[in-house]
């Protein structure tokens, strides 16, 4: 992948990742090279701006002719919800966005894209989804749009495991009726052949581990929403067990695929 | 000149030109690459704005927290003043800004640049403004602004011709006591060893040329605010004359060197 773009010029096209912080941030860079890679004369930037000014800057941004994007991160995914005249299902299920694009009347048409990323990490590194029985750790943020994307991606069955259980019973109510067989469940991965850390835990040294290693079947794939390390102590002793694994940078790197398609209304 | 720039990050600070139209402007390119140049991790973009819409726009951009500056062009100059918390005195005087960057409390610093991309162009290209007798078609915005910058680079006289007296006049009594011999003149270039044309003839093919050449000094340098075609009919007559010039291409790129120092706060 080449590490520069073409120089902007008067007809690029603006796209914008807010977020507050932001200098996190990989969109700015994975996005504007794939832009670059497909010939579109588009560049995406950072844009930090705090909770409390959002909504002025969004109204502002309504009138930027030529910024025909945005890319949502942490704080803002709920609150951009309101600046969105129409939704995908699943945005719209799930209360949040990450991706929004314009409208032919220029309002903003909202999606939540972070299971579809996981989703393309996991087939990409060989696992299967359709039909599997699976255990989801974490019913946060990520965790419920990773819960949604792999009910609708044909999981037979979903167990999922929060320590808030109310948070876990709001997940399991919401994934109901939708195909799979879906189910309030410990952190025992025993029976599951898909696994799929939405936890934190494994980003500091000393966390424990989200689920047992020692309980995973032979021939279970485990994946991990954590980037950072590349490989947690869970993929690591999934590996160590033959298993195979998707990493948060392989969830990451699919979801750049699928933001750019957005973005560019594909 | 290379012809691309790093990928940004999360970390790249945001430049905007405002406009209306846009997809002519060269800014975003050569800034950009100017950034690039000096190794500073910022890009300008194009910002299509109407006129009706340029306030909410502004107000959101103020909360654009990495947002480190704005260019500003046609229609915009007059009404970008109202958003300036201070001004450099040639803004102040012109009553128009084509620059703005942030102050330590994130109100906008606006600034006129105008009139000294035309002084860099006309000193790269050898001529003298200290000290000369010049000539100056055309009092408009872009012709103001270069009235003012001859006059403060220290010509010794300055005479002004516009076909519309009251806008001339006012440039006149504005320039006045500024330490310049200033009146109203006719197009006549006899006794100038500087003319500078900020007028539109010269665009169209037929246009009018605003000076007669062959009334100008032996040794006159003659400069043009037009940029295409590059060589107008007046400067084409003038180098067959033997007289410097000074192309409005020239002027833009000096403008270029202006507007990122003023950005970059140097």
């Amino acid at each position: 992948m080449p590490e520069t773009i073409p120089a902007p010029d008067g007809e690029t096209r603006v796209f914008l990742i807010l977020g507050d912080p932001i200098a996190q941030v990989k969109a700015p860079r994975g996005i504007s090279l794939a832009f670059a890679e497909r010939g579109v004369n588009g560049v995406l930037l950072p844009a930090q701006v705090t909770a409390g000014a959002l909504d002025t800057l969004v109204a502002g941004l309504r009138y930027l002719r030529n910024l025909d994007g945005l890319v949502v991160t942490v704080p803002h995914k709920f609150a951009m919800l309101r600046h969105c005249a129409t939704l995908t299902e699943r945005a719209r299920l799930l209360g949040s966005v990450n991706l929004l694009r314009r409208n032919p009347d220029r309002g903003w048409h909202g999606d939540m894209s972070d299971g579809a990323g996981m989703l393309g990490a996991i087939e990409a590194a060989g696992g299967v989804v359709r039909g599997a029985r699976a255990l989801l750790v974490g019913a946060g943020g990520a965790g419920s749009a990773i819960g949604l994307a792999l009910v609708d991606a044909g999981v037979a069955a979903l167990a999922i495991h929060d320590e808030d259980a109310s948070r876990r019973d709001r997940l399991v109510a919401l994934l109901q009726g939708r195909g799979a067989e879906v189910a309030a469940g410990s952190a025992d991965p025993t029976g599951c052949a898909l696994v799929v850390n939405a936890t934190p835990a494994g980003m500091r040294p000393g966390d424990p581990l989200p689920v047992d290693p020692a309980l995973l079947e032979e021939g279970a794939f485990v994946a991990d929403v954590i980037t950072m390390p590349e490989v947690t102590p869970l993929l690591a002793a999934a590996r160590a067990r033959g298993c195979g694994t998707a990493t948060g940078v392989g969830m990451f790197q699919a979801q750049q695929v699928v933001i750019a398609d957005f973005l560019l209304g594909l």
